[in-house]
């Protein structure tokens, strides 16, 4: 098992759990790398919409940054008051489900899930993209790239949290160090030369306007620009994840990331018309990212631009940890209330919920080579699931604050519901904007999940139901089964099975279907070899029945032997024993017929419930050397 | 079962067979198609390693094929002796191994399975060429066509020999039929002509010689046109598959087949040189067949052209069908003394060597795919196999004769001698002169597969040896086992399992994991619902055990205590006992854990002689609205 431990870490007790939860500077890292990437793709995609109102549209991208730090600004608030009233995790899943009720719960959960899933998905593709396009003869091999992420994403996770947030610390920190800095070194430029700063490498001349400006075309900037604000969730989700007290690490672990990518963001928008910087077209030559002109007009092509570049394309990269961190907590979540399989509660040896893990990386493979690690495919579904679950959470908690009333409630209540009306509207902006482009997809799977959920919960209460405690154990009528032992020779197998038979029941019958070959001679040897020594011993026969098969079959005359035992004996369990031969090799078994697993498979099929199936193993020695060395009795 | 009656016929019972044995009707079709397609190729295939000699080149083709007939005629009259001395099918692998010993008969069975998978996938591949060439635009969809003829050829096989022999018998007649035809029109015309007949339509012209006539050319083309006998071996391999009389049976339709053979190659190397036919570069632009060319100058491009052209497609398709006559026979042959897996020993419902059947498909589509269905590549592969087969059986058949000393036995050990050395050189040629463009490929496969068989059957010997019949029963100490039942929790299900452990002994011990979550509450519930009424009722009470787990693992502990109870009881049997739930769906399986699955195969990989497995199955209801009628008791 050493590679196992190597690869995964060596298997941690329960009550290390305390061992293995963060702090701020790690919560920073796990929680916010999604939300703090996203300053590298949330102005672009705004900028991106304003290209057709030529440079005149970069001015707008300031009042468009402004309404999204106000909705980034509610949301901060509305999170706080949500970490401190469930500081066991209040993810939108929670929140709703406690104060909305089942099924609004679970279109919260089932969003999250879609949006996570995107994010991981979203997160490599566009670092690989980026990595891409700075040595593109790396671009016949997107794909591979991207799994090739994705695999040593799902590695580290399964390592457990405190091992992925050491990891990521690194570039994450890297990334926020450049980006404050270029932003100050950006500002500090800007009041030096009184508003007019020289850019040291002057950025593209973009054309001339060719739309005029439009409140369609704004809000479509404005719920493309929404996109960095996706990652804004997850802290509260992962309070559980958190150093006690939880609540405190969680809130400051909050406020440091929104502060942070608002900097970040009104940053950008501020230094962007002043150095003339604005969106290219990512389709066209010549493209070049918008942090990546900023850069260049601020500091120039040094050392300190291409560290910055390096730190983007990591971030992005590994922004898909998010999705990781989350979205098996999520899943635990649900499948606590039965809503997803059962697998999804247990932790691994990492004390991180595996399940979730595989499941993640599952689905997100599947999106990538559905949509061939392309980010432009992917971009399009995402952010609905993230502001229908902000909307539901905000909502939930306006409930929560009118049933508990605790002090000061009016005021929460007011925030929570501010929050829940501007991100609904947000949801609404974003699927109406970029609805055919592909949010239908996502408008599709969110109701698909659902009742997925609502079945899986059906069917658990439904066997729950069957096999509920009953009160007492009925002792009575105990009696031993009758014993089917199919023979197919006489054997030293058929002599250990017969054994076993013998000494569980004094009924034992004992089935051979005569094959093609003539063998008269079993019923003979039967009777000298099993027949005559238990006489002897006084101990009784066990029936032998030998059945013709015109058709050569074996397993259905066993079949209907056993229906018909079944059926005269209705009051009595059965037991069919079927001896097994184990190999050393998992190759020799193509050697030999799997007719004891088509027995019992067939057995189950016609569901029969008084007939158990044991398998008795029969171990071949791995040696051919040593022919008496058997260890088989 | 009404889809698998309609695919492949309703079952056939053991005394059918009689019915399913052919005449040489059907039998011409059946184990001829291969050896009369090959007049298609063999020629061609000459003539194509004569281009370099220019038009001067044709006129060695007679001479060539005279030295083909000649050996053609040593086999015929070898292999009319051989059916007569193996009246139940007297394939090379058979003569060889009765006459030479083990290996030399592996040799020749391993050759001839090669030759005929590759029979398979050259029929397949040539056919489709020809269709390819035919129309153009199918060229992308190659591959695909091989492998839509291949599943076609494995279902009709599946069916049975007869019915595959009926669908068989119209394209192979009409392909006799045609070519028999336009040599004979051919031939008349000539006669008429007075030895200078005219063309309808003119072969292309043929460039100048660009080689001098050498020894090697000559060898090299008479190698190659020996592809045209590979298919003379099915008929005495498959001398049972005849009605009765086998022999007199299998020796008129060898007779048919190699006569119809000989007027083929005799007439197409007449007419050759007569009507300036030679043959045209395969990979050049203007290629036409030898026989398209043939037809076109004998009966110009009419009905009969198309008609016969259509005919030679089909036929080559069809040729493969040999390989799956005869291929499933060798494998059943060889299994049956245990140099290859059991399963080619059995028939299947319609008296077909399945397991032979799905082999052969299995490789000749590995085949296919490997070397993209193109034919080019596998003939240099080919052909070795044929004649190593032909050589080994005719110097089995010099020992039969040196054995059995029967009637006239020095005229047929002489003419068999012929046959031995005659085929012999002909193997040498064939290997050196092909080795570099392929041979050397079938050359390392023949002996890999000599050592795969000679390791089965030392597996199998062993195996049996082991296993091997014990002389009597031994009555002692048949004292009931020792049950383990792990617990998760008190339900229906382990309530049902407890009285089926308590059934079948008085020992039982109960192995609960505790999990994360607190349960003490278990141990409480089990003395009032389990140990209270067994006390009440004077039964032996189980032994309930509750194992800590401080990493969450359960299948481990459980794996540990079962170890624990072998070793403080290492005299006695252990029984664990699995409970399963059975459902109704497959898929619902996903939504419980296979942990009775996991602890099956960790128990049998440890080795433990002593522990068998049993299971217990709980049916699911399917139709959860009738939640009070289970039948699990």
């Amino acid at each position: 098992m050493q590679i196992v431990d190597i690869l995964f870490g060596r298997p941690l007790a329960s009550d290390e759990e305390r061992a293995e939860r963060i702090g701020p500077a790690k919560g920073i890292s796990i929680f916010g790398l999604d939300a703090l990437s996203s300053a590298a793709y949330g102005p672009e995609a705004a900028l991106t919409l304003l290209i057709p109102l030529g440079m005149a549209g970069v001015h707008y991208v300031m009042p468009i940054t402004a309404a999204i730090l106000a909705l980034l600004a509610i949301l901060y608030f509305s999170y706080r008051q949500t970490i401190a009233a469930y500081p066991n995790g209040g993810g939108s899943y929670t929140v709703a489900s406690e104060n909305l009720g089942a099924v609004p719960g679970l279109l919260a959960g089932a969003a999250l899930m879609v949006d996570y899933i995107l994010e991981v998905a979203v997160g490599i593709s566009a670092g690989v993209g980026a990595l891409v396009s700075a040595l593109p003869k790396l671009q016949p091999h997107t794909l591979s790239l991207c799994l090739a992420i994705l695999a040593i994403l799902t590695l580290m996770n399964l390592r457990g949290a405190r091992a992925a947030g050491a990891a990521f610390m690194a570039p994450t920190y890297l990334f926020i160090v450049c980006m404050v800095g270029v932003i100050g070194w950006g500002v500090v430029k800007v009041i030096l030369s009184g508003g007019h700063p020289h850019a040291v490498i002057a950025p593209p001349q973009l054309g001339h306007a060719t739309e005029v400006l439009s409140l369609w075309l704004l809000l479509k900037a404005f719920s493309s620009g929404c996109t960095a604000m996706t990652g804004v969730e997850a802290v509260s989700n992962g309070v559980g994840a958190f150093k006690e007290p939880h609540q405190k690490s969680a809130q400051l672990t909050l406020t440091v990331i929104i502060i942070l990518l608002a900097i970040m963001l009104l940053g950008i928008a501020f230094l962007a018309p002043i150095y003339h910087i604005a969106a290219t077209d990512p389709s066209g030559p010549g493209y070049q990212s918008v942090l990546s002109q900023l850069l260049a007009a601020v500091s120039g092509r040094g050392v300190f631009y291409y560290v910055s570049i390096a730190s983007i394309l990591l971030v992005l990269a590994l922004s898909a940890n998010t999705g990781f961190a989350d979205f098996p907590r999520l899943c635990h979540n649900i499948a606590r209330d039965r809503y997803l399989p059962f697998a999804f509660t247990l932790r691994g040896r990492r004390l991180v919920y595996s399940g979730g893990v595989y499941a993640l990386t599952f689905f997100a493979a599947l999106l990538l080579i559905v949509f061939q690690g392309i980010t432009d495919r992917l971009i399009p579904l995402f952010a609905i699931g993230a502001f229908l679950a902000f909307t539901l959470s905000q909502a939930g908690m306006v409930q929560h604050w009118r049933r508990t009333r605790g002090k000061g409630w009016q005021f929460s209540l007011a925030l929570n519901g501010v929050g829940a009306v501007a991100t609904g509207i947000t949801v609404c902006v974003v699927l109406v904007t970029k609805f055919t482009s592909g949010a239908w997809i996502t408008a599709i799977l969110i109701p698909s999940i659902i009742l997925m959920m609502l079945a899986i919960q059906h069917h658990y209460r439904w066997v729950s139901r069957q096999v509920a405690a009953t009160d007492t154990l009925d002792t009575s009528k105990l009696i031993p089964p009758i014993v089917v032992l199919p023979i197919p020779e006489w054997n030293r197998v058929t002599a250990k099975a017969l054994r076993f038979a013998l000494s569980l029941s004094t009924e034992v019958y004992c089935i051979h279907v005569k094959n093609e070959e003539d063998d008269e001679s079993l019923e003979a040897q039967w009777k000298s070899s099993v027949g005559d020594p238990l006489q002897k011993a006084g101990l009784p026969e066990p029936k032998f029945i030998q059945i013709e098969s015109p058709t050569r079959r074996v397993i259905g005359p066993i079949l209907d032997q056993i229906e018909q035992l079944e059926r005269d004996h209705p009051e009595r369990q059965l037991m069919v024993l079927l001896p097994e031969l184990v190999e050393s090799r998992w190759y020799y078994y193509l050697l030999h017929n799997q007719r004891g697993a088509a027995l019992k498979t067939l057995l189950y099929l016609r569901g029969t419930p008084h007939i158990m199936v044991a398998s008795m193993p029969w171990y071949l020695e791995p040696h051919p050397n040593n022919p008496n060395s058997s260890q088989n009795n």
